[in-house]
């Protein structure tokens, strides 16, 4: 329910407005460095803090802070660095304006609490922190997890790399600016698309039949808050004819995956995600970033396509 | 690899042109009536031998017929039909035209065998039998295994229907008829996209935060031969803004799925198909069945949302 | 639930006088030879046809022959062998004693079938060919599996031997015969343990914490029918204080595993089988093999090991 | 590697001389009140501070504090009290006796720290903080997540209780604590069994043929340091013959499973543990449950007999 792959296994939990959210990552070899940079980036890129596609990131006023419980250890040759023990590294990011005396409150008012229709309705209990699990908050895990996918994958010759190439119905990006500016001024919110390539896969990568590389890639993308659609390649562009997109092998309208597997190709998928419904419901003005969830959730498709890519290349 | 589910648990065998295709289901109640002729309407629709969207149907000499092997017995009080005992329901469908000679020939031949770029690179092998596992003739053994989900969740009041809505760039099915018998005479092939609509669905039905219901139906949905594109609610459709999607709840564009688990609104997904391959190298004409094999995967669409619905729904 | 590994994974399906049992076997490897000859053995060993304990053989009037539907192509370079293909290997075996016309029967006596407690509670039908899942016949496709897994680990280095080491209180083995020959003429049957001796396996194999070596070994032994007990290195023997078993490093009393992983060291473990219940209800005396069923359990103890060590050390 | 369950999912993760251990439990349903008394005492007996056995219980100088991360809030009717939310239940226990100035020590001493062998030969890097996940210390975490389970199944009328019947040759309870102190002065460790009686069970808990309910409490049982042999019903007494163990259905002989499920009778399971290797090598006299580790283990034995029942009985 809350952990993905079967290799290298990544378990999230924590509630948005509870103590800490964090994960569990097992699968990570000894004796790997743990890039805290790294993690630093992708997670500003994550809140909003860094912007990585032209538009303005959004002022924010604390950075979240990884804190590393199990699974690391301080680097002896590199200060201020870690290495991985082997052992399933857990950490967990503290919910800094999460207060106890909120607490009390919570005693007399859990009835006038924020409540999720299906959450309500399957679990019999509101999540009264404030969205729970299903805020975007938990991504920062997957975040963190992903980010260490993509060490132990960079080091094998593997980039992966996201970014926006549509907002609302706008493909120029030299347009989003001032599109997002006048969708944040009305308090509304706009779709966006994601691609993502990944390049220096080795042919093969894949399993027959249900275990294809397209599947766990649309698995893991489909369980991005706001992801509504996903795919590689052709897509749903129905253009063309087959004797267009056949003539060569590996194929170059392929995106990359043939039969399931990595043919060799650079590996080109795209997400879809919808207008944020907060904003629209809420109607509080927020930040670009929050006008268009496609902004920060570019990370998380790095991050989910590392954990992927990670568990089929044991 | 080649089993999907874990509590209704489906395992796929069978190289398309070697003995048999068949397949394992396991946790099907004890007690639960077989409907043959569901499961013969089903791989009709499949071999295109029944048309189900307004397109001429092909001839076809032969038809997939399905030998029991396990886990059903005769049912006592209805003559021809079966009924599950609770253990595993293993059963294969012959491929009639392998035959025995032809393994002479592979003796001397091996090297001369036709082979799929990226299944010959992982498995060093080629399947010699022409396709092997990669071929659309697996799909068989979805659709029987599939039928039997949808019986045990009709019982529950699901309902499960998948259409063409468009081909090639059409998506006026009146002009279906004449477009495919263009491409069909230039021995071309044209994608498509299928619609799957389910209802009946309890409130609820997922588990956040990966094994959403999305998830799995992405998942289920692109290991099906030629699927390049997932999309559900409002999915690639950027023309939206939030405010206009969002005036109800449960939200009619949620495409019937919100954080992740059913929200009792029909549950509408498509699934984009590619120009099938094989016609464009091989030159061919085939049926029009063949020239859009978005056609013959509207059963198998069925199909894997029943087993990936029914494995939810333990 | 009828599926075991998670690499090298085997699922199991067949009643035990219904028309077949067989398996399916997903992670072999392409281009591995399939000795035939090596999988007749242990067939005929479990059928009590072969002893290799000093035992005498029973009688046996039909031989189990292993019919390939999937995976497996001819040897062009061998005649009358097979070669994997890299995909899911299917196989059956008839149950040759099951005949059409007892269906007949079925219709008006469902009710005064034989029936197993737990399984008729559970599912609510009895089943009516003798004994279904439950049944040691189902082991038939264990040993088939099993025998795949051995051949790929002898590959390997690894060589799997399982011996009677106890038949009743009596561990001196030439007391067996006339020990055996009393029970069964008394219509009567006894327990015994099986001994199991791994060599050759690297240094390592296992996982902390849970997914250790005797975990895994310990699972899959408990599976098979009658098995009541498991140990390894010392086991249930309590002789011994802790300074008399550490002297070296790896340590000869630890059964070939510490922390949960080989340590290069004979890996030793010990099954205990008790009396078969169906003689003591029954009444009908049969062969020896059947007084004490550990004798023909040997097969099935190593077949397991098989899958288990194959499917750590993929 | 680190997770046990597939409904009830236990991930465990922690090095004993790292910062914390800790574990995420998923599967907990929303609205379960969580009995804190219930962890603080099985916590106790398993670090020794409470005897449940009549063995001195040892005196130690702090206890474990369990930090609730995630997954449960204030009981808003009960002070003190927690309540779950339906999301993944997270937990730390700090080692408080790790201090950060030990990692200055690690830089120059990373060669001489004490290491495991074949942890070292997997991981290639010693775990330097004093036997790491391969301690016994691991089983905090298992404690509490088992407590969990034990709520849920109590409500449900199942009781699990585990003791020692045998330290050492000595059955006779009255005999131990001598035993235990000549033990203890010698500076030497034995090895004892703890028998687990489950009661209250429904009748056909368990799968047919590898889900079998004893092969999943064998292989969670194998999982405990130490745990050399599990056995149930009459295990590896062979001194009986079948004609006198079948009377009666269902069979009291049967440990409480038959044909792989609980037939209703109590669930009767026995442990085998070794004498503790860590005395003997280190040679420094410890405490009497360090003199025999089975002492220690009742609670653990507990903990994953509840993990393992509350999984198949989602």
């Amino acid at each position: 329910m809350n952990t993905i792959g079967n290799k290298f296994v990544f378990t999230s939990f924590g509630e948005s407005h509870g103590r800490a959210i964090g994960g569990v990552l097992d699968g990570v070899d000894a004796g790997v460095r743990i890039d805290l940079a790294l993690i630093r980036q992708a997670l500003d890129v994550r809140s909003g803090r860094t912007s990585t596609v032209g538009v303005s990131a959004r002022a924010q006023n604390e950075r979240d802070e990884v804190e590393w419980l199990s699974g690391v250890l301080p680097d002896p040759e590199h200060e201020g660095q870690l290495i991985s023990e082997g052992t399933p590294i857990a950490f967990i990011i503290r919910n800094t304006d999460a207060r106890p005396q909120d607490y009390e409150w919570l005693r007399h008012h859990l009835r006038s609490a924020h409540a999720d229709y299906t959450y309500e309705h399957k679990y019999g209990i509101r999540d009264v922190r404030g969205g729970g699990r299903a805020s975007a908050r938990e991504t920062v895990s997957r975040v963190v997890a992903g980010s260490i996918a993509q060490m132990l994958l960079r080091a094998r010759g593997v980039q992966i790399r996201a970014r926006v190439i549509q907002i609302g119905d706008e493909t120029d990006s030299r347009q989003w600016e001032t599109l997002l500016a006048d969708v944040q001024r009305q308090g509304d919110s706009v779709g966006g698309i994601v691609e993502c390539t990944i390049t220096g896969l080795p042919i093969g990568l894949g399993e027959p039949v249900f275990d294809k590389l397209q599947s766990h890639l649309a698995y893991a993308m489909m369980s991005i808050n706001g992801c509504k659609g996903f795919e590689y390649g052709t897509g749903f562009d129905m253009t063309h004819r087959g004797s267009e997109l056949y003539h060569d092998v590996p194929c170059p309208a392929s995106g990359g995956i043939e039969g399931g597997l990595s043919n060799g190709l650079p590996l080109v998928f795209r997400c879809a995600f919808k207008p944020a419904a907060s904003i629209a419901r809420e109607g509080h003005p927020r930040g670009r970033h929050d006008a268009c969830i496609a902004l920060r959730a570019v990370g998380v498709v790095e991050a989910m396509s590392a954990l992927v890519i990670r568990n089929f290349w044991g």
